[in-house]
């Protein structure tokens, strides 16, 4: 209880569908309800998705209160989002439904919670989605799965519109329909807008209801914030295309049923819509779930029901915070750069404002090329650019950038153009969207790369430098950029960005040296160092921001200065910092080589807050001192195996 | 000079061309003069492209002859193919303008010479093309470059039809028509057939004029086959659609211009064409040939020229070949045990017979998913049939494999899914096709992923174990295949697959250990073994099959047993099997840790014969035994680097 407007406990729905009697009226009320807890769970949380959960929620009540048959059982029906960020709208009606704990309701991105973006972990969840453009291919498999097994399950697929930007979309489509896929069904979440703007601005998807019929589909449209329209349609898809998969474009409102976060509700002129991701301000959630209750009641009231009754709250308070953000530092470092060198290009993937740049494309128009969702199209693009004489500078998050357009780096390599790759969102953190946005493999992906030297710098002072190396380098370059606030002390260091392979000192030490990259490495080592200092240990912190090369030179030197050496790395166990410092160090030969050991994420990346997940990963600074302290002094004499290697 | 019909110098098309004034019969002569070489160079090369180049053979001329301003000059227009395998038909008509040196005809997939697939390090080869589906995004950053310059060019790519099965295709159109880039023309060479069979069967296409239109391209169809109906095309694509992007879809026959490699002249009821790629015997070159250079001579004799006067040759004689090959190996091995075992399923992307998947195939055509060349629709699907409660094994070339459907790989992982990858093409050989094909970063790639193991069986009996393995198996697994024959000494290698991270020794010998996996790399071993035995050497040759994970206790009884391990792979430097043995080595936290190097593949794959690759990447077995004596017996004393660390 607290002093708050807060959320509507599964009794409130359960007393509400049992006292409305038509369909229509259900879902719009049931909507609304799960709207107030969507809002609920995403201000606890501090971020999530309303927008785009607020556009489909007449969807989702429609299909799971009327349209499904038998959902939430072994057998029934299932329906999931592709674009998955809708998953707040998605657990709302979970737990109005009673399938999911209430309880979870306060534990939207906690550790052992419910996850930023779906998880098979969840009751019910079917598939991990969130990485775009997956969602009809999971289907189709299902399905296929299904005949091979003689089964038979009706499925039933959200995407977003800018989502159908992935080529994978267009892939899965023309099988879909070669296959005869009469068990599936894609809704399109048409809300015309994709994360920060519209996505006609971004890249237009033209004539939307063609497309999908030269696919061979069966191709619908209503209003989909219209629950009669919703049920319209999906008695129309089976009656005029029973026979093969169908499409349902269903016109929404992103951020629908609440005149605060409605797209229609912007301001003339207005590019940005800013409800996307995030938690409102304290005073926006007092003023939406007032509208959001209020729409509930009118049809409660209508059915002759007391109006809700949400349990009051408290919510956590944030401060804003001051602390510098790489991604927002990189954007403007490039963009001065740009001032002068008039070679630089940048491309985008539709994250232009998280990946800071948002100067460059006010400062360049003419120079920012903005592909959407399509990062194989993006990087290939930056390919053919390069060829043209620019330089080009290509964006997006670094789970995406990464993985995506890996055969598409590797090819650039093979031409031997100098690109360079930022991938921000880099690490760990933030650990609330979850594991499709945690970039933990990105140092193995793309560090066999011929000539691509991966960069992570620490501070905003090493961004800058950073940005003019990558300017100048003879070679290309992955720069992996956190996006979490950079601490303190990482944010002090004013030290430049070092040859390649070589490392810098930042804190002295005795014969123990912890090497890492990055401000979370770093950070939590410079305090782990204070912690140990304040135990008469002494703790040597390096920064070694290249992630798969070291200069055996530099190496050497540190290495003659060193007893044992710690690898931390903010990344998986394979193909990482660790093992990239300790191949060098073998192969340098030395009569006595450092002890090494290497400690990074294991598994899947969870979710909850940062700080969960630091601890759950062992990368705390108490974690890390406490790693040192427990670092036998001298070698296993026994030749006994330390602890497994096996490391992701 | 020899015994056979051989090339056509420059001279000759030179005489040709000025013999002869029309456009429509200059085309048509110099179309079957290119199919001559086209066919010697193939045969010469003993594999490349042949159906596909003689179906592009029309085009490729009449752009080259009539329509391209300035081609092969720095402003000139530009022509690609996106599919790339079609090179060899463009090298032809390269020499036969006299822009590109006749003598690299005799050079085709050879070191030095002219790589299986397009490279910009060929004159006027402006991509690296091969990997497919990147063609249109790469033309279109080179017509953005273009603009941001201020210079103007257009540009003609060439796409398959199978090709446009890659979602990639699909999200460059996207961006084009909203660019408005009339700068760019594709041509689908439409051979209606993909690597083995029909497009229809693998899958449909359906209506591309459609498909094309709704995606905002102008839409023109033409017998592309016919110089005159290309010609006209072009033409109402400049008159109808200036404004645009433009797609001229140009039917064609696959190996046309030539009755016996013709599609159209495969038997009734046959699926398989069969001159998709590799050599013809050479009573089908002779035939052929004969049946080119008479086409060629009618359209000369109309003009009056003298009859074409190949250079005869002799051709390099090859024996069949009974050696093993470990993805037949493996075909049958999962046929044999998917009698038995219901949940498996195989996935195929357009390479069922590469992949050994033909017996599969037969024997259970309705556990067979084919999905085109899509591999993250096919990826994402696997998902989706083992979420159903099924085993699905994904298959294809694992230079694809690792790289398209990365981030595809990942999210099942996070899933939980137990998936089999086969990659087969694995690793630096066969060289002929080039860094496309070389899949030399795939355990680095997947390495990381969660729950993956990443397994190289040596020869037959481990490849059979190794299905069994997989599906029994907790983990899921990346089954790394070699395609090249199994060398001898490893085809007789009976030892099983170890358990996970542990190896087998194969050759007791000193305390010099050599460890590796595949049948490349343990095949040259073993021969370097026997080398450095001639000289009083002892050299133990040991297999770890394992290529991300070793487990300590085995490792630390081998550790006991060597003073130095050399670690060899088939594989760039980075993340591979040296790195995870040497971050394994020094994490036993040994008194005295034996000596490690690695040796691998360094830089870009290159493109030759088996045995120049072997020799560019220092991996033949003289040259192994060469590093082994070249290895000093103690450790550098005075701490200064052996070599640098940079190693991809």
């Amino acid at each position: 209880m607290g002093p708050y407007p807060g959320w509507l406990p599964t009794s409130e729905f359960t007393r509400v569908l049992a006292g409305i009697g038509g369909t229509g009226d259900r879902c719009a009320a049931f909507a609304a309800m799960c709207r107030v807890n969507t809002l609920y769970a995403v201000m606890r949380a501090g971020s999530g998705h309303l927008g785009s959960s607020f556009s489909a929620a007449d969807i989702v009540s429609r299909l799971l209160l009327a349209e499904l048959r038998r959902p939430f059982t072994a057998d029934g029906d299932l329906y999931f989002s592709s674009k998955g960020h809708d998953v707040p709208g998605l657990y709302a009606a979970m737990i109005g439904l009673g399938v999911l704990d209430e309880g979870l309701l306060h534990r939207l991105r906690r550790l052992g919670g419910l996850p930023g973006h779906p998880d098979v972990r969840t009751p019910w969840m079917p598939f991990n989605t969130g990485s775009l453009g997956m969602g009809v291919s999971k289907a189709k498999g299902l399905i296929l799965g299904d005949r091979i097994r003689g089964r038979s399950r009706r499925v039933f697929v959200l995407t977003g519109d800018g989502e159908l930007q992935e080529g994978q979309n267009w892939e899965a489509l023309a099988g879909a329909a070669h296959a005869g896929l009469h068990e599936l069904t894609v809704l399109v979440d048409h809300n015309k807008l994709q994360s920060d703007t519209w996505v006609r601005d971004v890249s237009d998807l033209g004539d939307l209801v063609a497309k999908f019929r030269a696919f061979g589909w069966g191709v619908l449209r209503c209003d989909g914030n219209d629950s009669a329209e919703v049920g319209g349609a999906l008695r129309e898809r089976a009656d005029r295309f029973g026979a093969g998969p169908a499409v349902i474009i269903a016109d929404t409102v992103k951020g629908a049923g609440c005149a605060l976060f409605a797209a229609t509700s912007m301001p003339e002129g207005e590019w940005r819509y800013r409800y996307h991701s995030g938690a409102p301000a304290l005073s926006e959630y007092l003023i939406a779930h007032e509208q959001l209750v209020t729409a509930a009641d009118e049809v409660l009231a209508r059915h002759g029901l007391d109006p809700l009754r949400p349990v009051g709250t408290d919510l956590p308070r944030r401060a804003a915070g001051t602390a510098p953000r790489l991604p927002q530092v990189y954007g403007e470092a490039l963009t001065a750069l740009a001032a002068t060198d008039e070679r630089i290009v940048a491309l985008d993937a539709d994250l232009l404002l998280d990946t800071g740049l948002i100067p460059f494309a006010e400062a360049f128009p003419q120079r920012l090329v903005e592909c959407g969702i399509a990062e194989q199209d993006m990087v290939s693009m930056a390919g053919g650019i390069a060829s043209a004489g620019l330089l080009p500078f290509v964006h997006s998050f670094s789970c995406f950038l990464h993985a995506r357009p890996n055969e598409h780096i590797y090819n650039n390599a093979t031409e031997g153009r100098r690109i360079v790759y930022v991938g921000s969102l880099a690490g760990v953190l933030p650990a609330g969207p979850g594991h499709s946005h945690q970039a933990v493999r990105d140092v193995a992906a793309v560090g066999a790369v011929p000539g691509l030297l991966v960069l992570a710098p620490a501070g905003p002072a090493q961004v800058r430098a950073a940005v003019g190396f990558c300017a100048t380098a003879e070679q290309s370059v992955y720069l992996r950029l956190e996006s979490t606030p950079v601490p303190a002390e990482v944010a002090a260091l004013r030290h430049p960005v070092p040859a390649p392979g070589h490392g810098v000192v930042l804190r002295p030490g005795g014969r123990t040296v912890a090497l890492g990259a990055g401000p979370l490495v770093l950070g939590q080592l410079l305090r782990a160092a204070d912690v140990l200092a304040a135990e008469g240990v002494d703790l040597t912190v390096v920064d070694l921001p290249w992630l798969n090369t070291v200069d055996p030179g530099w190496l050497g030197r540190l290495a003659g200065e060193a007893d044992r050496i710690l690898v931390v790395e903010n990344h998986l166990g394979h193909g990482g910092h660790a093992d990239t410092v300790a191949r060098a160090l073998l192969e340098l030969d030395l009569p006595e080589p450092p002890r090494l050991r290497g400690l990074g994420v294991t598994g899947v990346p969870v979710c909850g807050t940062d700080d969960e997940a630091l601890h759950a990963h062992g990368l705390h600074a108490e974690q890390l001192a406490a790693a040192v302290r427990a670092w036998p002094s001298s070698p296993a004499a026994d030749r006994q195996p330390s602890r497994p290697t096996r490391r992701s």
